[in-house]
Formats: C-alpha cells, sequence, structure tokens
C-alpha cells in the first residue's frame, strides 16, 4: 500500500469520502510504528462540525436482538435526516467468539445507505486498547460529518464501563421472561442505564413485554439513580415491527435536554478517564517490549529465580531499568 | 503499637508464635510506607523447613458449601497429622459483598484447633495487590510450619486465575442439580479445575450427586486436558457426613506423584507472573500518586483539556515525567 498522506486522508475526510476514512480507521487500529505516527497527524488535523454528535451506547448479551434494533432505530433515524455511524467495542476473545458487528450482512439495509457508516470491532487487543482505537474511530467519523453515533458492546461486564466512558447516553437491552441470570443482569449494569428497552415487544410476546416493562420500572426505582435530573426510562419496542423508534427517539432528545451541560461536563471526564487509561496502556506496552527484548533485565530475572536478590530488589532494579528507557513513541 | 523489630517477627514465626504470624501478615497487608519497609524485611529473612507445602487452590460460588468444606477436609488433614493454614484471595467488591471467610465462626473447630490457621481476605485493594499479599502471606505460613494451604475463592472469574496462579492444584466444588448458569460454571474454570467435587453428597441429594458426577466426567472429556499426565477425577463427596475426604487426599497424592518435577516448574513460572504483575502494580500505584501530587502533572491535564495539546503529547510528557521521578520504594 502507498504510504499515505496526512493532508489527503483530512482532506478526504473533511470531504466526506467514506474510503479515505475507513483508512484513516485502518491507520487508527494498526500496531505499526509509522501507522502510529501517521494516525497522530490525522488525529491532530481533525476539525469538527459546529453542533456536537450524540454518542450512544447501546449493550444487551447477544440474542436480545441488538443487530435488528441498531439496523431499525439507524433506519428511523435517517429518516428524520440524521447521518448514523454504528462502531462496536469489545477485543475479540474466547467469550465472545470473535468481533461484533462483523457480520454486516445483518444490517442490510443500514450498510447500504449512503448516510450510514458501519465498522465492525477491532480484531485484537486487550480492553483497554481497544477502547482506546473506538474512541480515536468516534472522532474520525464525527469530522466526518456523522451527528449520531452509536457504540454496540456485548453485554459482558468490564466493556459497558468502557463504553460509558465514551458515550453521553447508555442504553440497555433486555427481553421479557429470559431470566434475569441468562441476560446477565447485573446490578452494576443496571444502575448504568440512561434507557431500558425491552425488544421484541411484538406477536405473542407483546403481554410478556409489557409485564417486563412494568417489573423493570419497579427495579429501577430500586437503584440508586445515576444523575438527579432524569429517571431512566424503560420502552417496550419492536425493532422487527419498528415500533416504539419514535419514543427512543423523544426520550434521547428529553435526556439531553435535562442534562444540558452536564453532558459537555461529562465529556471532560471522559477526555481525562481517556488520557490515564492511554497512559497505563502505554506503559504497559514498553513493559512489555522491555521484557522481551532487554539482556538486563533477563539477567535481573535470572538473579530472582535463583534466589540470589529478593522479589522487592527484582521489582525495583527493573522499574529503575524501565525509567532509563527514552519513551519509544506511540508503542 | 510499639515498632515491631523484624528480627523479633522472624524468630516468633520460625519458632511457631502465631501472635507473631498474625502480625506480620498485618504488616504485609498496610498500606503504609514504614510497614512495607519492614515487610521486605521480614520476607526476605524467612527459613522454609526443607520440605516443600502443598499449595491448593480452593473455589466454588457462594452456597456451594465451601466453608462446610474447608472446616471437614481440614480436620481431616489434621486428623492425619497435618498443619494447615486456610487463606482467601477476594478483594472486598459490591459483587462479593465483602471479605470472604469473614465469619470464622462457621469454621469452629479448625479455628479452634492448634494445628490450623485461618486468615480472612485483605479487606481492600484491587485484585493484583490483594493477590499478592496472598501470595506473600503463603510465604509466612510456610516459614511458620504449615504444610498444607488452603486458598479459598469465590467463584466470580479473574480470581480464579490469581488462585491458579499461586497453588500447585486448583479444587473446584460444585452441586448436583443447581444449573450451569446459577452455578458460573464457566467452560475456562472447568479447564482450569486439577479436580471436581460433588459437594452435599448426602441424604436425598446423593442419587442426584452420583448422577452429576457422571455428567460432569462426561463434560471434563469435552475439554482439552490441562496436563498431559492427569486426567481431573469427579469425586462426589460430603463435606457435612465426612464422606470422600479420604478419596480427595488420596487424588492429591497421586497428583503429586504424577506430577513429579513439573510442579516446581510449575512454581517457577508463577514467581515469573508475579514479579510482573508485583512490577505493573507498583507502577500503577506510583502513577497514581504522582497523578494527585505532581504540580506539572496538573499543567499538562489543563493543557490537554483546554486543547493546547494533543493526547498524544500529554501521554508522552507524562510518561516522561514519571521517568524523571525516582522510584519511591514500596509504594
Amino acid at each position: 500500500m502507498k504510504r499515505l498522506d496526512p493532508k489527503e486522508v483530512l482532506e478526504g475526510i473533511h470531504h466526506a469520502d467514506r474510503r479515505l476514512l475507513s483508512k484513516a480507521i485502518t491507520i487508527i487500529e494498526s500496531h505499526k510504528f509509522e501507522d502510529s505516527k501517521l494516525a497522530e497527524s490525522i488525529l491532530l488535523g481533525l476539525k469538527f462540525p459546529e453542533k456536537k454528535s450524540i454518542r450512544i451506547g447501546i449493550s444487551g448479551i447477544p440474542g436480545v436482538g441488538k443487530s435488528t434494533f441498531i439496523e431499525s432505530f439507524g433506519m428511523y433515524l435517517i429518516s428524520l435526516g440524521k447521518k448514523v455511524a454504528v462502531l462496536a467495542v469489545d477485543p475479540s476473545s474466547p467469550i465472545t467468539g470473535g468481533s461484533i458487528l462483523g457480520d454486516k450482512t445483518r444490517m442490510n439495509k443500514l450498510a447500504e445507505n449512503f448516510s450510514a457508516f458501519i465498522r465492525p470491532s477491532p480484531s485484537s487487543g486487550n480492553l483497554g486498547g481497544v477502547a482506546k482505537k473506538t474512541r480515536d474511530t468516534i472522532l474520525l467519523c464525527e469530522a466526518f460529518g456523522f451527528e449520531i453515533i452509536l457504540v454496540e458492546t456485548v453485554g459482558v461486564g468490564q466493556s459497558e464501563v468502557a463504553v460509558e466512558n465514551m458515550t453521553d447516553l447508555f442504553v440497555l437491552l433486555l427481553l421479557a421472561n429470559a431470566g434475569d441470570e441468562l441476560q446477565g443482569i447485573k446490578k452494576g449494569i443496571m444502575e448504568m442505564a440512561d434507557m431500558i428497552l425491552i425488544n421484541k415487544a411484538d406477536g405473542n410476546n407483546f403481554i410478556p413485554a409489557m409485564n417486563a416493562k412494568t417489573e423493570f420500572e419497579n427495579a429501577m426505582r430500586l437503584f440508586k439513580p445515576k444523575h438527579k435530573f432524569w429517571t431512566a426510562p424503560v420502552l417496550a419496542i419492536s425493532s422487527f415491527e419498528g415500533k416504539g423508534l419514535d419514543l427512543i427517539w423523544n426520550q434521547i432528545e428529553n435526556f439531553l435536554i435535562s442534562a444540558k451541560e452536564s453532558v459537555l461536563e461529562k465529556r471532560g471526564r471522559q477526555n481525562q478517564i481517556w488520557l490515564w487509561t492511554s497512559i497505563k496502556n502505554k506503559i504497559d506496552s514498553e513493559i512489555d517490549a522491555l521484557r522481551k527484548s532487554h539482556l538486563k533485565i533477563s539477567e535481573i530475572e535470572v538473579d530472582f529465580q535463583k534466589n540470589r536478590i529478593s522479589s522487592f530488589k527484582a521489582v525495583d532494579l527493573i522499574i529503575a531499568e524501565y525509567k532509563k528507557n527514552q519513551t519509544s513513541e506511540f508503542v
């Protein structure tokens, strides 16, 4: 591949060239040293529309109907004239069995629509690293002109926190009658939700979904509210029949009006969290690199293994060695 | 509290003074700077019996009967003339609802027996930190003369890996008929087990337990074996009636005979993992301390928040500041 010029990429992004947006994301996700220099130049050069985007996190276990929901809700937003980007946070892992959103064909209409952009999750790396790349991808999509960013995550714990830390609003999808255990509903994740959607409220499932709506409304009252200005609504919807999508959008608008400045404050805090996560991730990578390549480190490890030095001494010696090494930029 | 002399503590431990063993563990678990210096002196001065201890990890969700099992099995080991220490790994957390083993009264006989020692889990800190302290506590107990170290963990995922990384043998307790979801049985944890115990095989539960034994034996055949030399046995036991305890001990002895040198190799690998975990934990604490106290860092953060410098620049500047700071010993 011909080396890309950051100016060319930036111009492409600012002029809505989808091919160059995709290339820019690939550069962001790359682990190569040259690409990380290029990634920095691109990120530094981004210009954003004056109107802030809306970042929405969407969580729920496999089977809850996330893809169908994103397809329906995304198409609804497009019918309102919005431009929608769909991203995913999740390191591929034995638990999730690979990248989510991997199968774009499950979102046929959205994938073919010019007002939408779908990007599967980065295929490897630890959660911290993947989350950082997703955050940078959000910025690229915003500079491109996408007004609503949907960030999907599979409901397995830590990734929800990562998504909550990069979105304005966190939506949890649930099913009626699926059993709390099976849905992985944990107090922590329920408390994180700004909105709960009972999906598949259609056909024979309509009455159970309405019952579940009441149950979850009662359950939510037991939790400490996340915001002073907002009680998370529980909506019963049908992604399949497209029912309730207007109510969701209505509630999102209500949330943003009620939240006022606190969304901007939250983004400020998120930047801070993201900075310190980036610092720890970078140090971790540097430490791993040091461990693999550094002769002096191997000697310290052998001295420790043969009981010639204590573990305390070994820890201090290795950290001292690490500090002596100049920061290799963008490991 | 009068400042302790490391020599006095060491002499106490090597002469089986239980009061000083408890004090030494409290020093290990302390977050104070003076205590960490003292902790190092103590750990460096430890002398170990020639015969290696046996370190056994015990996992299973609340309700599986871990306390009753440890009480029965511990008393059985004591009847064989063994000295037994019981420790726990788990940071107190909203999920587990506090320290496990907190209620020593659930292990009445063991708590009162002179050949046993019970220590609840450290009450705060991240898992990495807690696990490190538990590992140091294992060393103290071994220097004291305990021959069998039982390390308890609650079955919630990552702590199993921490326990597997500090024991010779990993035992998983399960129940008949409790449902896989409810028991949190995940492939990863099943594959980690060197022995599976179906507990509460007594009264009306005897037949279901025997059926569960067959089921889990079949399930285990589907997994990749953990060792070439060992197939994890599934035993149905009753902690309450004390049935099957001799079989467990018999299988532990078989395991150690089959494992031969590989137990020592495993301990070598564990030391290595522990060293690098300690390094990352220490750097994390140092970074957190730097963040709280360092004026220059606050300036960099403000520059980043006000978009005067890029996140890339901010990360590099902060890491450079960190490297300039001398390692504060034993944060």
